[in-house]
């Protein structure tokens, strides 16, 4: 691994399919169309198109995967794994990664416009699965010619699109790597989805939905997130970025709201350790006493800082829709553990965590589990990390030693 | 233990003090007075005074800890604890139980009336902390005429007032009961209180607290009651109480906020389990689909009908002080585990619970580890219970079994 070496510059692209009267029947059996895709490529398809990887990205990640977009300084969501020398090593794969349908990162979802309406989806949008998610990926590797994919890999929701690739298309992957993750929700999974989405809809804002072109309903999803980003954490990995420290710009104590989000993008990323920034959040109202009740804690901060810059380059629809069809995703559909992966041949690496604790080893192993009742080669290790589900974005060494293995095997098969 | 037997028909006390010019010096040096104390009392006290016991309660605790109110059907909240044979035996004890400092059941708060404007105090209420309220139950237990308390005991919150109860006051302890509980919140329990707060501040009804004869704040405060919910139970509670079961009314699926609470207070606890009743929220908007998405996970339902139902009996702005209390408190003032309970003569029972993850079991033996350090005798134990921290309030004959034992040898001194 040489983090130093990257793709250089990339550019996302896209790819429009069906178009009328060809819209595609998703789960539900509602027609959607038409869906774009953004995505990107890092690498070179051989001659034989045998060394495709596909990239499947997280919650709030997006197709920018790796290298650089020209007059930006932000690296893609991955780029510790993915270039010259890396995990998924681009002078010998071709690297693929595109934005989820429901996103709101140049894919088709709730903020795009309606043909019907010609305004924003909103809620019309239908409801959509990590299968659909899945079918639409399907789509863009037949438009890039590719039959077989070597891997599909990814973590947290990523990892559930590569389990459903394994289910739905099986005759199309080589292997999967499968990055802290589940077969599906458990309740506590779907409870802090649920309170996310909660504090969208609580959101005066969000207004059943159809707030584009109007005041966004910020408060709530920056909520969404500071809930998101402390199941992302463990409690060591808190303990030892925060600890009880006070902020350093020590103020008489106050009660501080969020504030309306403004400005541009920022670089927020689930999981990118970008280092503890100080909030720019306006003191509204608040008691102050003159002693023992100096400012706020930095993990408090941090929280606010990490909220407030995701509602710059999110949409809380997609929001809604994407950690529903998390919480909907059942790879078992219904069967026993020894049947679902029953028809496939694929190689399966799986990757927990010791210190995560929103997707524990346990729903890994159980993964693990069910390629072993249905006779599928897979290898599992379960890295000994302090810093929680983020680890799966953090650990870049292990991963890699253990990813860059896994390929080579598969690949030479 | 007998549940059958309570203590019978019980009435909430009240007692004032700080009246001017003999405001209370709250510890951040401002002043608060009048204070009135909302309590209750079971047993009785005998003629030496010496078998007086303090309940302390949790966040969204308050005075009536056993027995029954006339003309109501809830029986308190610790009820399993506090009566005839049970573990705070009233054949034999005293036991007396306050509303807290900063709350909003009977003692002065936020939503008290300022003597100085005749309004809610709303966030001209001065920063309180658990320290505070330690020395509002010092004046109660002095207008008892009781000189030394036989036992305090709580849990979560309520285990933080007995740590302080020995720390600030030693020489009125005889012992200490405190159970699933820290010397000091780490960032995690932070963070989860942080984001409570924000969900009430980002409420437009907040109105940077004065909101007293007005909407209230209920989605916010019901956002903070859900992610309270989901941190006080277990990743296996909840999947033995939930699992994935859809509700049973199963309708095409909707996004469906939180409603507007409405209607008199509920009976809704802290950990009282009262089973799974149906949300009844209103659904207000949404894209249904014919197949596949048919109706919200249980637990969904079930975190929205606590959240609605909270809101019924607590102040959103109690809320912000009280969680506040608990981030700030510090049992160790700065000092070494070993100096910290230096003066202390009382014997101490630490009881924590299995799969506590939000107060875990580590932070009750740090408080065995300075007990130790500090020659206090302790006895400690771990309950093996699957209810997360729920458990205190639920594991009524392991821990009454502990505390019983412990009271009478304590009692026999």
């Amino acid at each position: 691994m040489t983090k130093e070496k990257n793709v250089g510059l990339v550019q996302t692209e896209y790819f429009t399919f069906a178009q009328t009267p060809h819209e595609l029947a998703l789960e539900s059996k509602e027609k959607l169309g038409p869906i774009t895709v953004a995505y990107e490529t890092y690498g070179s398809l051989n001659a034989e198109k045998s060394n495709a990887v596909l990239i499947l990205h997280a919650l709030s990640g997006d197709a920018h995967a790796a290298g650089l977009h020209k007059g930006e300084e932000r690296l893609g969501w991955w780029d510790d794994f993915i270039g010259p020398g890396k995990a998924f090593d681009t002078d010998k794969y071709f690297v693929i990664c595109s934005n989820v349908l429901g996103g709101c990162q140049g894919t088709t979802g709730p903020g795009s416009t309606n043909p019907k309406t010609n305004k924003p989806y909103a809620l019309d949008f239908p409801l959509i699965s990590i299968g659909d998610m899945v079918r639409v990926q399907k789509e863009l590797i037949d438009y890039l010619g590719i039959d077989k994919l070597l891997a599909v890999c990814g973590g947290s929701m990523g990892g559930m699109q590569a389990l459903a690739w394994l289910v739905n298309y099986p005759e199309k992957v080589r292997s999967a790597i499968p990055i802290a993750c589940s077969l599906k929700h458990s309740p506590q999974q779907i409870a802090f989805n649920e309170v996310g989405r909660q504090a969208i809809m609580a959101d005066s804002h969000w207004k059943e939905g159809n707030y584009y072109g109007s005041s966004l309903p910020s408060k709530g999803l920056a909520l969404a997130r500071m809930i998101g980003h402390i199941t992302y954490m463990s409690d060591t990995s808190m303990a030892e970025k925060f600890g009880r420290q006070r902020k350093s710009d020590a103020q008489p104590f106050k009660f501080t709201p969020l504030e309306k989000a403004t400005g541009k993008a920022g670089g927020d990323y689930l999981g990118e350790d970008g280092g503890l920034k100080p909030p720019s959040s306006s003191t509204v109202r608040g008691r102050g006493s003159p002693t023992g009740f100096t400012a706020d804690f930095e993990v408090e901060g941090y929280l606010r800082y990490r909220g407030d810059s995701f509602v710059k380059r999110f949409d809380a629809n997609s929001y809604l829709y994407i950690t529903k069809a998390m919480d909907n995703f059942d790879a078992t559909g219904g069967k026993l553990l020894s049947e679902i992966f029953k028809v496939i041949s694929a190689d399966v690496l799986a990757i927990a965590f010791k210190s995560d604790w929103l997707y524990p080893a346990y729903q890994s192993k159980e993964i693990v589990k069910a390629c072993k009742l249905c006779g599928v080669h897979v290898t599992y290790c379960e890295i000994d990390s302090s810093y929680g589900h983020d680890a799966f974005l953090l650990e870049a060494k292990e991963e890699t030693h253990l990813i860059s293995h896994f390929l080579k095997k598969v690949a030479s098969i």
